[in-house]
């Protein structure tokens, strides 16, 4: 019997030394320096977990949200998607001669980004649609995935889809551990998201909300298909995204992650419910590692927020500070 | 020893009785009749999920898309949600004196249906706004809630919470128990169904896919909350349904069960795509156990797609003939 109660004793010995907050057990969050933000995220969520204590919280309500461009990806010099559509401008202008004297697109296919910019809003929407439209969605997601799976980042040379950051992997896993379920909420469209969400942040497409065009089920070639339209849907983005989440989601989340004023109002409404709650903002303050850019941006401009964080009970994570790592290996 | 070898000898045992397709295993379908197609149902659940076998379809693929109104529950002699909208409109009327000589409210106050139908798609839209609107999403949540714990159907006298086909609850839980993922994919309203959903059917908010009015994000009396508007943002019924899919889903399905011809585009989008797939319409045909209804009933109707059916391989489910039970027991 000797050899069973060995195996008992080195039993008993690994159950101390994975358990949970034992010294031995594996930091779950490794390339998230300790501080502060580490801390009250291990808490936060240790707190909603913990059947005996006063802030738990069902599993089923566990719903945190994450915006994409800048919290879970790059989003600097400028968002991916705006490269994706200008690289397509330039793939789809042999089709269309008239660009080559109409702006934006002739600012686009001069990479004359000035004459883009000046065109404003609505310069940009008539590229969103001129190439966001007119497919079916199977056309489009495999434009989105070819162009994903080649096109490299300016300052990394990298693909976009490894351009993630490794501290949010390490908490999107941690969340889901602990039984929550993850969804990103961004502003981007959520067809271009969609088909690599899965892949690389571990979040089927049901449970990405973003902006849309409006779709057309039609019948194409003899085979039902839904197509495009040139017609905004909904635009999931600063007032919007607390609309998209009662619309998509349906219940309030308890955990949201963004990192520019406009999600904002999705943290506001996901301090405002009932219970412990937490709002945590990424801060770009890691010029040489990734990037440093906050009130004055023109991606992903963070300002109100920095303000009004402290009054609010919003984290301000420091990216330079709180970050070990910021992509994965490659 | 000997202890030890009869353990082995009884874990054997009990694993060949419930292992899947041996005699002894647990029927997962009790409620549905032995015939060609719970046969079928049973084929496709076990294809799909087979590793080794050609049509093996990944767990994150597995989608069911569920109609709700006469496919999960009772849809006649009236859609419920229109039940609550009537019942709304005559505990609002003491707010609204001017319902008492317009249609379609006139017609709902003194039961005159005929009046009420003779207003036609706009005035059942005009009663909609009127009891659906201008309330946050929580206290929209709170009238749904209350109406359906009190509520009881006219012919069965309980309710409505209760009247959901037993044989569907079946399937659900057999579908989820072999790695799918189960949808609500209705012509109601996304926030009519969605508090019951969960309890009812094991769907969760965020799996409810439905029509829905505008929501606005305001701060009302200080509090960030979602107001409800008159204006219609999405009808999720006939050409709507596979367009709801992939802005809400953003996958086909693989299963995709229905009850009316309002189903047939979300069936076709369903069965177009490769690989195994399946279809079903609910064939209410027993007035004793429930309603028997299709070609011109004004709920549900079911026509066109009952003609198309053998050609198109959609299975029709004989209540009388396939359901053993109709609703769980008291």
């Amino acid at each position: 019997m000797k050899s069973t109660r060995l195996g008992i004793v080195l039993l008993t010995l690994l159950l101390v030394m994975f358990a949970p907050g034992s010294a031995f057990a594996k930091d779950p969050l490794p390339s998230w320096n300790d501080g502060p933000v580490k801390k009250a995220i291990l808490e936060f969520v240790a707190e909603v977990t913990n059947e005996k204590g006063g802030q738990y919280v069902e599993p089923a309500e566990r719903i945190a949200t994450f915006d994409n461009d800048g919290t879970l990806w790059v989003e600097s010099p400028m968002y991916t998607q705006a490269l994706f559509a200008f690289d397509r401008v330039k793939e789809l202008a042999p089709q269309h001669p008239e660009w080559k004297t109409t702006q934006p697109f002739k600012g686009v296919l001069e990479g004359d980004m000035k004459a883009v910019g000046a065109t404003g809003m609505k310069g940009l929407m008539e590229i969103i649609m001129a190439t966001h439209s007119g497919m079916t969605a199977a056309e489009f997601e495999k434009d989105v995935s070819d162009w994903l799976a080649t096109t490299k980042q300016s300052k990394f040379k990298r693909l976009y889809t490894e351009l993630i950051y490794q501290p949010q992997l390490e908490l999107l896993d941690y969340l889901r551990a602990n039984g929550f379920k993850t969804f990103i909420v961004s502003g981007g469209g959520i067809a271009f998201m969609r088909p690599i969400t899965e892949k690389v942040y571990g979040i089927p497409p049901e449970q990405v909300v973003g902006s849309s065009v409006v779709a057309e089920f039609q019948v194409k070639d003899g085979k039902p298909a839904l197509v495009r339209q040139p017609k905004i849907n909904f635009i999931n983005d600063k007032a919007g995204k607390p609309v998209g989440i009662y619309q998509h989601i349906g219940r309030r989340p308890i955990l949201a992650f963004g990192n520019s004023d406009s999600d904002m109002q999705m943290i506001e409404y996901t301090m405002a419910g009932k219970g412990r709650r937490m709002g945590l903002f990424v801060h770009h303050t890691d010029a040489k590692r990734e990037y440093a850019y906050d009130r004055k941006s023109h991606v992903g401009t963070l300002d109100k927020a920095l303000d009004r964080a402290a009054a609010e009970g919003w984290i301000i994570v420091d990216m330079k500070k709180d970050w070990k790592q910021i992509f994965p290996e490659k």
